[in-house]
């Protein structure tokens, strides 16, 4: 019988970031996005939970290596992300509001050719300890 | 291809609670609740996650704001249940015993009617860092 | 030279409470401590960390051993408040407003004389994660 | 209308262990499991959630009493693997690498039949506050 | 005899920063300050603790209201700060480096002559949950 | 006028150990250390804070870079001390019994020359979230 485990590391970097689309009105944006909107920016120190789920190697009895997830993450997202302006510094997000939401699609995309096919991918995300996301739900 | 995400908000209220049944007896009562069954009542500091499930919209990058879900948890749970007496001043525990199991059940049939048909609902609600229940499991 | 080390132990207990004085009127009050006077009690998981100041024991290492303050707490604290209604079930709160401010210091003079004169003692208790007292300053 | 509700009890142990296969050389040893090879142990402070989903008792309002799971685990895991050497002083990893997902599935073992047929089981098990397992998944 | 006990209140604001002094070359900026000096800034959730020290009031138990200092606190630091881009959008960081010590500082000194002659001040800044300052020391 | 300043640096390793000494018989071991004297070891994740105090520097704003800090404890600490048996595999707990109070005057002695001479340093070690300690107290 399959024996399927879930294995999750936690991650962090801090970001800033903010909320708005320039196709809409200031006014509209501040309706949408609050002070998140504001136009100098703020920032999170984003914690990051990597989820992969999968049968258990017989040999090393590993999924996969905690270290090999923190090492990936280390260069495909913490490299990319740490300490930057989202929305200045980025490729990722020139053209997509980086909300939350947003941020764990992209980082699941960024990880996901790097997966074992067999395994799952799930990325939860916080933003403060009192929001956060996951992805895929 | 649709990519549902959760998104999780997270609040908290204190309470006094007791946990009994008035159509047993009180050695029946102390068997099946021991400490929590005490006639004075007790209390805790209930951490409440709110998770609502769907689809970003395409405008804002948001399924919903999670601002929105805070000002909603505001208004119909933390108003009702914060720094009150479960037994005594709400209409909900009246007749129904507060375990935290019941607790979310009600929370969940509070909110259900105010988030949108498409998103799922699912309320976690610690009642001690150690204890904490799940609804819908 | 003298090598005072600090030792700290966490210990926890759910109870009910209400602040408000007997002397003053509804009004009054409602004034002083808000939703903290409302009649039927509420309650708090508090959080209690004993901290003991001492030299460590030559033979043992240990200021004086964890479990001996857990033990300790135990008997003389858990006992007394866990699952309680501070201001209807103890003694101690009969005539004295339940404050976090005043429960560190009730705490402390119930644990004081059972700690080793050359030993320093301090309590800090969290009535919330947000919201916490510490005695002697 | 079934109403699943899940509750979940976290608790936890001291452990030493050690990641390696009798049947590798040290080298192959190194190269799978790094630092957690080293001959003579390290240890965790392992902090196990333990989830069991079913329908609330109509009298109680318990799916389980949580002190009950509380007691099982007492007897059934902490005695067994606290302030123990999983590889030295255990039967269950003589033979099986203690990885955090073989720890996971033998808790499971252990407990799966002491909770009810119609109840289900799942388990949550940090090695590190950033390195954690979930079985079954 | 005199029992000053110390009341600790937590509240916390999402802000961007980044370290650099404008006298200095680039070069030696990111000699200083490493990624910190990244020209579009980062990001943190500050989590901020204000601790009050005196006597409790013989009449309310309180050294002062939580809900005073909380109150506060909104008004005189979250905001002023929060949201906002620490080196841009303040008069208080315009000529000093917004370091997590200055930080602390500048918060004490808003907060100081709103405290009373007789009560302590200290302020508990938390960068990140590895990354903290106290002042005064 | 001075202005003094905390900074503090939280790091962690993990590590086996056993308390007890070969000078005393296996029960009065037993007595004084309980399970803690198991003879094959348990471990901890030991959560390691150090605080150093100072005026912050008129040009950076830092009293010392908390990256400073985190590399100077990467390697005295926890190159020492990470993934090993205190007791088995150190010098430093040979012939001294590896309490946390024992290991946080040895964190202390080895971190102490490092630190600026006008730099107070104190450590808090903690061995479980509910058992910690501080040095110099």
């Amino acid at each position: 019988m399959s024996k399927r485990v879930a294995v999750y590391r936690k991650e962090h970097f801090n970001a800033a970031h903010r909320l708005f689309r320039p196709d809409l009105s200031a006014q509209e944006n501040d309706r949408l996005f609050g002070k998140c909107a504001l136009p100098n920016y703020h920032g999170h120190n984003y914690e990051l939970i990597v989820k992969v789920t999968g049968e258990p190697d017989p040999i090393t009895g590993y999924v996969v290596d905690m270290k090999w997830i923190s090492d990936l993450v280390q260069e495909k997202i913490i490299e990319r992300f740490d300490h930057r302006n989202l929305n200045l510094d980025t490729q990722e997000f020139k053209a997509l509001n980086p909300t939350a939401e947003n941020i764990a699609i992209v980082i699941y995309d960024l990880l996901r050719p790097h997966v074992l096919a067999q395994h799952d991918l799930q990325i939860r995300l916080y933003e403060t300890p009192r929001n956060f996301v996951e992805y895929p739900a």
